[in-house]
């Protein structure tokens, strides 16, 4: 670790096989297809991991994101986001080559496509199971016009029915989590038998690292594609969706200033590397990152009692308590699990792989 | 704009180039070198606006950023961040080619330098007048320790003091923030009267674009250094520093989904491109952005109402009143003014100079 100078995204390969295979045999105990996220990670050497496990299907967030991995020899892939109407050129592009499955949620955008779109494309129909960021609810008209209008589209192959559950991120402990993948898989079976006879290929999709980290039984979805988890973060640790020692990336971070009157390191290490992504409680107290410590052999065990507890654009400050405050030099590296991997990973430009 | 697929930050440059006169002259009447802050933008065309302008001397906030102005061109740069031990290397590399200016605030550091460094560059103490980041105040011992040691240095050249009084961010109002620069002024004096014989030629140097914005008066201070100005944001607008209209950049989004039961549209434009920055208020309300329409012809007025109220890794979600809502279509483009631009125009890869 010797040769590192910026904020650097270290990545603990082990950590992250373990998390993948973990959610892999879940995927298989469920009879699930596997198609992780790969918006977390964003790396041709963390989906090296995935592709030593087998995985062959991919999820990601963007159209650059799925000409990233494209270009690295992924060929099924699931653009979940509502299909970017601007961005035709650039899909028929990846659909000659890659399986590609898009996303929508009106007949506007379908036609759109069908008039736009020079190859075949598979179709997920966004659905809203209570998250009410995008999507139609189950009982929304839009639906059953989409589905006609699939009937007879020759450009778009109607795979079924995609759901983001992201309010597990808002939910308040276990229980609240699990009824809402409860929830979620009663409405997408219940859209299932209803167009099933129509399209008896179709599937119900479902993702989020949350629940699918934290239900025993994932079985009731044809394909999860969770993405955090490869990673993990404080987030999820205290969502309670991994322990701290799950938590597979940790942020190398220089020491450049020391304020013993209040003990606090300046470390080189701001919102363009970690970013604002925070957790707050009350008072005002905020908390951008646990800190471990960093040194040759890698990273030890979380610091009781210190955080980085705010964040300017390249600096960070981190509070840490005397004992270990004062083992500390300028020019020393810390180690800062991040709040949102997903965030810190595309933010940091400098990452290694262990 | 019809070429535009994903979100892309617009940068007027008429509105950029009339904030840079306009601090540019603040500075002139002050009798303070102009020595912007480049981390808002890290543009090469956008520093070009200053080079018209005839800036010569700039600040950023990294060795890297550093390196890469001085590929441009630019060479005389103060890195105004407390100095990364870790970086010694490319920072020989930089001094032998650009005036650079470093940032220290311990004789550990200034010891450190003295060994590793191979030529000569300028060092300011960076000092604390109030925001409790980094530096140095003015009556800690330190700053006696460091002045013997650089009155003996081979490498180090005293520079004098800077300072950046990020509290007026925090500020209740123009009084409390010219209050603030009031204070910073008499406190960097006192350090200038108290050291001016040993080294001459030392100055003061101040930056924050809050208050240099609405100070009418700025002398006091030998270099000026704010940043923000270039651009302006939704923040600084909510400060009082700037005007709506002075704003100099819009993130173009596209439009990927309507919500018309809740006067919600998606855009294709979220937390990795606006980044996670937002201004709150009671009752839980956040706010992310403000909307203003974007054509062919570029902007328009910001239209009451409506705002970015929440963002996902790439989603942004868009509050907006009835009447508008329905003028707009799923791959039209929305324009968004964003909260924070030196950290919006960190994230955008894509970027248009108008």
């Amino acid at each position: 670790m010797n040769n590192i100078t910026k904020p650097t995204l270290v990545i603990d390969a082990a950590k992250a096989f373990a998390n993948i295979k973990r959610m892999q045999q879940k995927a298989r105990r469920a009879n699930a297809v596997f198609r992780p996220h790969f918006k977390t990670h964003q790396s041709v050497e963390t989906a090296k991991l995935f592709r030593k496990s087998g995985v062959d299907k991919i999820t990601v967030s963007s159209v650059e994101m799925a000409r990233f991995f494209a270009r690295s020899g992924w060929n099924d892939i699931t653009i979940a986001f509502p299909v970017n109407l601007r961005e035709t050129d650039a899909i028929n592009h990846l659909a000659s080559s890659v399986n590609l499955n898009l996303l929508a949620e009106s007949v506007y955008s379908l036609r759109f496509l069908e008039e736009k779109l020079s190859h075949k494309a598979g179709l997920f129909i966004k659905t809203d199971v209570g998250y009410h960021r995008t999507g139609l609810t189950p009982e929304n008209k839009e639906i059953d016009k989409m589905t006609r209008f699939l009937e007879r589209s020759k450009k778009l192959v109607f795979k079924g029915f995609l759901t983001h559950a992201g309010h597990t991120y808002h939910a308040k402990g276990k229980g609240e989590i699990l009824s809402i993948l409860k929830n979620a898989r009663t409405r997408l079976n219940e859209l299932k038998q209803r167009y099933i006879k129509q399209f008896p290929g179709l599937i119900v999709s479902y993702g989020d690292t949350p629940s699918c980290s934290m239900a025993d039984n994932c079985s009731g979805f044809d394909e999860i594609r969770p993405g955090n988890f490869v990673y993990y973060d404080v987030m999820q640790y205290h969502i309670g969706s991994c322990r701290l020692e799950d938590i597979a990336v940790v942020v190398a971070s220089p020491v450049v200033a020391k304020h013993p009157e209040r003990e606090e390191l300046v470390i080189y290490g701001g919102a363009v590397h970690l970013s604002k992504e925070h957790i707050e409680a009350d008072n005002g107290f905020k908390l951008y990152g646990y800190v471990v410590p960093f040194g040759n052999k890698g990273r030890g065990e979380p610091i009781a009692g210190a955080y980085v507890s705010s964040l300017s654009q390249e600096h960070g400050i981190v509070k840490i308590p005397a004992p270990f405050f004062n083992k500390i030099n300028i020019g020393d590296l810390i180690g800062v699990l991040p709040v949102h991997s997903c965030l810190t990973a595309n933010l940091l430009k400098e990452q290694i792989l262990i």
